[in-house]
């Protein structure tokens, strides 16, 4: 194992709030407790693959201090992948050298970490991952950053929404990010008190749907709320309207919330809207969960870095936040269980 | 002018926060100041045009103390214009009779305020207007209730994006309520710090647009915010895409915050996306100021009503409520004037 | 086991947002999923020891169903305690009979859950717990509804307050809940970025605290946020003013935050403030976090009930909802570890 | 009037959410559109009284492009006034001259205004001011940033405490700002549905106080919120406990949230509490309504030096930005008059 002097630290794919806190946290304790240099490499693996001018950013403790309480990723983010070409895995590690990185620790989804964990094998690369997903779709980690701020925007909307739909007497189906998991949609759902919540895990019935609703109408709530995953897809002989296929010959609707809108509207006959929350579900400062969730990642990633825990990644177990095999990052998705679904079905009606 | 006993309410229309607040003060100040009961309209004109069951209910001060951080109407809504139909008015006035309603506060917009003005000509309705306007284009009041509640949500928004567009180097275009009048996107533009903001009263320059954003990105920020009304309409010459023409042989894109990240997407070579910000302006709990403008609101309602000042409509005026005439509601679209645009366009960049 | 017809449910101590969240779910499931009736205790013990007209309320499904997102309990509480005098266990017992509660679900912190497990214990009470401690300070859960919620206001409240430091090149000093356990102190003070964090778990440095601060000085942020929980106590030879000690022969600054502001002006010469939270963190509505984890207690203990697990209480073990014994409950205060302490610490200067 | 090249900024007195508006405002318009140089001036008069290194900033647009979501002043501010020592007006006027400081925006309260004024007149220093009051209370402008955030802070800790009010049977007396002018007090009461709120203006009738929350406990309500400024005074007789008299020979409380929940308690028998909004009032992101308000008088203060409008403040008057005399903006206190504090007497019990 080669010493360390400077670490460096590079975020990919899509952004989540919670990143500037791993980034503040790495650093800060890399710098004070470890006597670290840190450098921030912009755009992901590219600014370690096709370096530009600013691509390479030293990272001092008061360039950090106060980020914590900013979405995004002060670095930058890109989803490039340099085990798409050839040659270009060999690029970035020859690139680490020039810049006189020593160790890197590599913050992002499924993608990032599976690159991390080929460097590792394939070169013998000093990294550490951190894993980054808003969906909370790893199995390898309880729960990650940014999830919690997702849920939150989401239960918000759901919130405001609720008094249109009753002022007007709609249902409104709100469309929430998810393509192969609900969880934001099951968070959102029970936290908003949503009326009927769809995953993709399940596939929905729409006749139970409307005959809800249709009870509801008939005790004088003639309004509802569906939280509604992106990745729902719908059975053949539900949908009345033109709608394609998907590879499983699924119906994927244009909009599932748009399609669904108007099915439910056609046969309930009560008027039915939606909004599709889309970017808002991810930008902006994080919650106080996700502020120090990234944080107590980040400081662990830096100890990680410190004990020369190569090709591992830090993950929460119950209230501990340990390291585990990089492999584990990406073997498969963590979809939200059969119980957990029952719980938000309790309160369908 | 007959004796009032008992007053009746109605909210007609979009929903609006605040509606709640002028309801519960026009009801606290009836009961408790002038000894009156108060009857609340379900949905609109619709409850004396054709009541149900449900139509009409008491109100009481316990009924309502504690609604003004509810946003929507308790009392529902409805776009039926009793003037659309021969005779439906004069069933208006009779069922008004019938429930034993001596003076009616109709708040709503255009619309609902125009059935007031024309039941108090064609009948003598004894009535008293309050203007709601999520979209602040009346002409009659320096603002109403509703919009700083929307200007808010769509300031956040922005806030929240801005930090996905900076992570990713895109452009995110910010679809924001305003068809005829841009008020919302100003105030969310100026107040969120958008890089571009366009109202439906200036046709953009989409050519300046293009040029704002490459000036950014050879000045290292390869991104930026566009607020956009969903009224605002392009020049013929502009869209490189199919589009449809409006009456005016304007073109208006499919959605106009998609059509314009296209577009600029083609034009930048910067990543472009959309967010469409929907029904989630007009929900949920109001802001402080909305809370405090629909309580002065229904305050000076029910005092209308006291002093028989049948045929006005509350208005604000600098920081007094005043009273004016009901006809004045529906004069002119009040759209925002150069001089704010102006101060919009400081920002640009 | 006596047959459960009718269950009855409690909310004992201080309050704490979430409450509504598991007094909803109980209920749903109970008559929804088990076919129960629900009865509503008000005022805690009190309300079975001394019931008054309106201490026993029928709950329903359309009574709860939408009371998730607000904070207190609709039920009320409050410290009785029926193993305080002699004979009123027994009343509390034969009252439940009187009344038809079968089983019971008693909400609450140590004081209330001891009253449950004796009870079991004495007279056979068909009884389940669910833990309630916004101070995260119980052994038997790794977390507790309201915490979360807890910890946003206070980390919300260091946002606003570090403008105004910075601005004036005061230092803040904010008092935060926790007389035994520095949890939402120690959350708050990492979420909010605070400079110093000080909790009862561990003596704080005045020295080590003035120098940091006269640091901060030297390079140029003559400003700083002091976290501080009420309980936290100091050494003797600290204090330059008046001041008791406590039992342990320590000092209790009157305020802990305005001693301790007052004493830091006094040697770093910059003016220094206080804020002491107080009520603030405990009112108003949870998070989505604290509106999940209630509702899965609730159903839970739901469950509970349905499984005849009397003299146990739910509790959260890493993702699981589990059922441990009401005596684990009550064993020993949870304090902040000194890992956790340490990540907080590397964010002093 | 000399030509003017650089523009000179300053913030004065207390700190007000909007103030990095102005600056932002100024700094922009002042470059982009006049082409003017600005310097900010930090630390209030004191930075031009006795310049330290770092008195004195260049601004660019770039600098403050995204400051308007920032509490607080990015210039510091200070309670220095060069008129309260013979010679130091001179030395201020000398000073701007040494860096080339041709005209003064100057922002602040009745003292820094006071100050700009008397330069103005003294040594025809080109000077224009913009105010800032959280109070509200300055008669020559309708209303001032920061106000709006204001009352928005302390309405939602209303809507915080009510839960736990209502939850335990409580009485929470709750301090807000405002020494003379009971104006937050006003707003946060109205919006947040207060059962009482009371403000310096009129003297407080305990025995009303006591038999509102008598007659609400006998109708079910053991509990309720009280807003009071904490300027509000007690006449002589009021008081069972020790207190000292103000300068008019009125009670003035300990602290008057204290004082007055220990005398509600004692005369109501209901257990009461207090908290101090104190510091938390006035620090943190602005409201959209007071980022938009800042800004129009940044823009109209830009404006005014081009105009050469000296010795004017811009104001806001109903929907219009205007400039008045400097020397209306210290004429009187701008109070709550009784109409309005009506408005709030109507939702009293």
């Amino acid at each position: 194992m080669a010493e360390v002097n400077r670490v460096g630290m590079l975020t990919g794919g899509g952004d989540a709030p919670g990143l500037n806190g791993v980034i503040r946290a790495v650093t800060m304790r890399s710098i004070s407790d470890y006597g670290y240099e840190v450098s921030g490499i912009r755009r992901g693996w590219k600014g370690l693959l096709s370096p530009e001018a600013d691509s390479v950013v030293n990272l001092t403790v008061g360039d950090v201090r106060y980020i914590l309480d900013e979405g995004g990723t002060i670095l930058g983010s890109s989803r490039t992948n340099p085990y798409k070409n050839e040659g270009d895995a060999k690029k970035v590690v020859d690139n680490m050298a020039e810049i006189g990185v020593d160790a890197l620790v590599a913050i992002g989804g499924d993608d990032t970490l599976g690159v991390a964990r080929r460097l590792h094998q394939d070169f013998g690369t000093q990294v550490v991952g951190c894993p980054k997903t808003i969906d909370n779709d790893l199995s390898a980690t309880d729960t990650t950053f940014g999830y919690d701020t997702a849920v939150s925007i989401a239960t918000e909307a759901i919130d405001r929404l609720r008094t249109t739909a009753k002022s007007h007497e709609r249902i409104l189906v709100v469309e929430i990010m998810g393509r192969h998991a609900g969880w934001i949609t099951w968070g959102a759902g029970v936290a908003g008190a949503a009326n009927v919540t769809l995953i993709p895990e399940v596939e929905p019935d729409v006749d139970e749907m409307v005959s809800i609703f249709r009870k509801r109408a008939e005790n004088g709530e003639k309004w509802g709320i569906v939280a509604v995953s992106e990745g729902v897809t719908f059975s053949e002989d539900f949908v009345t309207q033109t709608a394609e296929k998907d590879e499983f010959g699924h119906v994927r609707l244009g909009g599932v919330a748009e399609g669904l809108a108007g099915e439910l509207k056609e046969r309930t006959g009560i008027d039915t809207r939606h909004v599709v929350l889309g970017h808002l579900q991810r930008g902006g400062t994080p919650t106080a969960y996700d502020r120090i969730l990234s944080t107590r990642y980040g400081l662990r990633a830096a100890e990680a870095v410190k004990n020369g825990e190569w090709g591992k990644m830090v993950a929460l177990r119950g209230s501990e936040i340990v390291t585990v095999d990089l492999s584990e990052a990406t073997e498969e998705t963590k979809t939200v269980p059969d119980d957990l679904y029952g719980a938000a079905r309790t309160f369908f009606g």
